[in-house]
């Protein structure tokens, strides 16, 4: 590299590290030391390698960088400074109210895929980019700045399994090794042949550099540009808070401003007003997209039996045929969850994640990024897996749909770990989430096909054991919505159900009507956003609610019940799981948890 | 090995697979296939390696076997006949309603120390386990049953570098490589050396061998008791099924009886009655304990500003000196949970357990196994990304200590990735939880304390600022009260807060009583279990109930009080977190999502 060009990239990298100071002291907070020792990295990164069109955040073939240490916040956006994304009045409202400059960075930035700063995140979602450039045979890289504190993180090395296993060759992770984490020096310190090893393992192409060193930063990210069938990580060894003497290398300097900003930016030569040129993408080449067709899904018979997750597996395949935009994911169960049918038919658009839940919510919200529309199914109850990773993806308003199996007490004998009973409580508290439990198997289609256009995080729960149809093929479930399923004028109460209970419901409702109380029934098929006019109707004209779900009794159903009516005040009566199930049958267990037919008439009476 | 005895081996691991068929023909459901394929490695452990008197469980020297693999259960409660635990009669009320033999193993079993069935928990369990082994100088050994398709899991990669960095030798992971997940094959299958140079990086010592040879099995775990300075992980070549035609090596054989269990049992050489004598350990030592002293919880003066987050780390470190069972550890944040308070004093009994979440959680469920009192504690927001291993605790009924800090919007400038919001309801809907949340310094410490001989999962959630102490030193909370704050015969309405809202609510209540309208306010900082007493005499006096949370308001100490007063029917408004917050001030953020004294009074108004 000529001795100009260092001096350049040199110019540069002080000037993100002024910047990143600056920006700190405005906000008086911040992690201005995590953001000087990739300073260099990134400067090279931007300077010679990355192909990117500001003007164009939405360009198929840009490039995708995401900073998966997030807490660089002020490195990215002095970078968006130099490029001339954003101007020095911008990066020094870092961390003020209404600022775009968030502590952590998120999409609100156009230039921002997903939001990060939970830590192993980023790595994860960025193999779910590479997975969609390979899909839409873009010749886009996917550039990820990891922290090393993160590798630490077991998603770190769910991603680190995929991407090595698949051969991402577009994918290559810069890892910042400044050996400080926050409380202390990381496990490994400047042990960089530690992580070398680790990743070799699992099939990576290791590049270790001096971190500091443009000639050597610009020489490994060629390197990983040109390298085929691996994906390449850059082991970068750096000092946190390079530059600076009162931080560098030093303990106790993580997550605060500088004491002396103003004698930090002298040390680092002052501030500057160096423009970096990053290059656009050199093709104009459309993604590749898979065709439409138009959608057929399948139709149940009323009266039959039919379990909702074998809906799903139908529905979904019929979709995919209808949407090429369509594409799903796995945690190798997809026997069970039934994406088993959508894999058969559309093999290309079929991911098998293997039992490694974090990645394949990582994955569908990366495939999100660059608008597929992703179904990523499990057990419901293994997606608590993942929690960390859907809580981040409705930050970064992501839209991805979650199906989970499985649901409740009702799967029977294979006992509680397999039990989906605190997803509801779960997917309701994310920001932005739609939670859908369809009750047949005519609904579960309808509400499916509903989710290809949500937007932010929807997630549906199916059921393990046949349930019968009670809907027509083709009836129309909006989310937001419910089903009045029984209702007279003389009702006593209101029993107000989901999934597996609507059928206990129903019989209940039959049974009491014998005994002389007529009671109404909900399909509450849309637990959020739920039907508050319809359960206020309800409340208002019998006064009692019963609500039943094969749940536990915190946060499901039965809450978002209270929650619609808790300001007029009904007298709500909630059955839901309560105890620990062991081993049973269905049957079984529903009366167990006292959610079954005789319960809830039970309750009734007990009520009225 | 002398022929005799690979005889008898041969005969125990036959006399397995045929119980593993029967258990699994009686339930007509359940995991042989899984089962036969261990059949081997476990016969051997049990007859020559296992230390474990069955008729003392609690044994401090027994050895501990952990079934990672939780599905093989036919196998585990075939062993336990062997080994004369329990009789063929319980052997085949497998998975029968009321039976202790599970779908998955649960410590309904005295055997048993964890439940299992969610995959990727019994090694990071192990791990902690192990760490328990050394933290009491007992030489007792863990034992680890792996399944090849679990290895996906990140939580198994965070578990092997813990306890590769650690050395932890006392450790050693079988793997049972059978090739076949439940949908398919593996993503390795059968390539053993995948694994071997995984573990390999990781620093372990590794051993590849034929799992169906005694004599490589018995090589192998003996090897594995003599390494020193290093965890061992025996990497078995095995066949799924193996020994029956109808399932030997094939796909569609996982998780279901056999076809034809009684042609089964005749292949593999019908119904045996072997007997194996598993050697007791050879040691009556005692335990190793920390002393004990007198309990001196910080004292905070009322009307002085304080941080929970402090008190927390002050409290722990004062209930270390008290108590020689507590042991606290860390999410590689202990200077801003406030842990390092604890581990500056007692750095024998703290652990660093990194970026780890998953293994965080999942060591405090291993050293609780051996009676230690774990705190694990990180910020509230990345405790969700050990949500399973939480929620598998609550199965199991381990009596663990969590505790997040940065609670809420209250953390200011950093932004939504770093807030807990979702905290309270993961909490909540785990089985058989505790939740806590002080909104002072005393409270905070009489809360800690508390915790220490509370069974189950119990949480304390602590807020980063400073917040005035209201409360006298010395003063108790109960687990399960409240505290009436104000109070008078005219109230209009009760606030009902916990945390950081108090202090909002206390400041409203008194610009409300300037205005003539007289409230209640309850500090509610037992959000599980809730005070129904306290809220049921406030909704019946005033009628009118306003709750106020740093929490979404999905599934937190809104549900919780409606959830307590439903079958009453007050009127209940709910002020929590609605919206995506930013970058912004404590204060800013408070008034931005509607919960700060401002709100609530508008709130009250409304009401009236």
């Amino acid at each position: 590299m000529p001795e100009r060009d260092l001096q350049y990239l040199a110019e540069l990298a002080a000037q993100l590290r002024v910047d990143s100071v600056r920006a700190a002291a405005a906000a008086a907070s911040g992690h201005p030391t995590s953001s000087m020792s990739a300073a260099d990295l990134m400067a090279v990164l931007f300077a010679c390698h990355l192909r990117y069109d500001f003007d164009r955040p939405g360009h198929p073939a840009n490039d995708h960088l995401i900073f998966s240490k997030g807490h660089a916040s002020p490195l990215l956006y002095a970078l968006y400074k130099a490029a001339g994304a954003i101007d020095d009045d911008e990066l020094l409202t870092f961390r003020r109210r209404g600022s775009r400059l968030e502590g952590h960075p998120t999409p609100r930035l156009p230039w921002v895929d997903v939001a990060t700063g939970s830590l192993g995140q980023g790595l994860p979602i960025g193999v779910g980019v590479a997975m969609a450039g390979r899909l839409e045979r873009l010749p886009y890289r996917v550039w990820v700045l990891c922290g090393d504190g993160e590798l630490a993180e077991g998603s770190i090395w769910e991603a680190a399994e995929h991407a090595g296993s698949e051969g991402l060759a577009n994918l290559t992770a810069i890892v910042d090794i400044n050996r400080l984490g926050q409380r202390g020096p990381t496990r490994h310190g400047w042990d960089i042949g530690a992580y070398a090893r680790r990743f070799g393992a699992f099939g990576w192409h290791t590049i270790e550099i001096d971190g500091h060193d443009p000639g050597q930063i610009d020489f490994a990210l060629a390197d990983a540009a040109n390298t085929r069938r691996r994906p390449t990580v850059i082991l970068a060894k750096t000092r946190k808070g390079e530059g600076v003497l009162e931080a560098e290398n030093r303990e106790g300097a993580h997550g605060k401003a500088l004491k002396d900003p103003d004698k930090a930016v002298e040390e680092l030569g002052g501030i500057r007003d160096v423009r970096v040129a990053v290059h656009p993408p050199e093709t104009d080449a459309a993604p590749f997209r898979f065709g439409d067709d138009g959608l057929a899904l399948p139709a149940y018979p009323v009266g039959e039996q039919a379990a909702t997750r074998d809906a799903y597996g139908a529905a979904l395949a019929a979709l995919g045929a209808a949407r090429g935009d369509v594409v799903a994911l796995d945690g190798e169960v997809a026997d069970s969850t039934r994406a088993e049918a959508f894999a058969k038919e559309f093999p290309e658009r079929f991911f098998e994640m293997y039992i490694a839940e974090q990645q394949l919510v990582a994955a569908a919200v990366g495939l999100q990024v660059r608008g597929w529309k992703p179904y990523a199914a499990t057990f419901a109850a293994f997606l608590t897996r993942a929690h960390d990773f859907i809580r981040m993806a409705g930050v970064s308003g992501a839209s991805i749909r979650l199906v989970g199996s499985h649901a409740g007490v009702e799967i029977g004998q294979d006992g509680p770990s397999q039990m989906g009973l605190e997803d509801l409580a779960m997917l309701r508290a994310v920001h932005g989430s739609t939670v859908l439990y369809p009750c047949d198997a005519n609904q579960t289609a309808a509400l499916l096909a509903e989710m290809a256009d949500l937007e932010g995080v929807s997630y549906l729960r199916t059921t393990r054991g046949p349930t019968p149809v009670i809907y027509q093929p083709g009836e129309r479930f909006p989310v937001g919505g419910s089903r009045v399923l029984r209702h007279s004028a003389g009702d006593r109460a209101t029993i107000v159900a989901a999934g597996v209970t609507v059928h206990e419901a129903l019989a209940a409702a039959g049974s009491l009507r014998a005994d002389g109380i007529p009671v109404g029934v909900i399909d509450l098929y849309s637990i959020k956003p739920v039907d508050t006019a319809a359960l206020t109707e309800a409340a208002t004209t019998t006064g009692n609610l019963i609500t039943v779900e094969d749940h536990r009794i915190e946060g499901g159903l039965g809450d978002a019940v209270t929650d619609a009516v808790s300001e007029l005040g009904p007298r709500v009566i909630k059955l839901a799981v309560r105890d620990l199930p062991g081993s049973a049958t269905s049957r079984e267990q529903l009366a167990d948890a006292r959610i079954d037919r005789h319960a809830i008439a039970d309750a009734v009476k007990r009520l009225l």
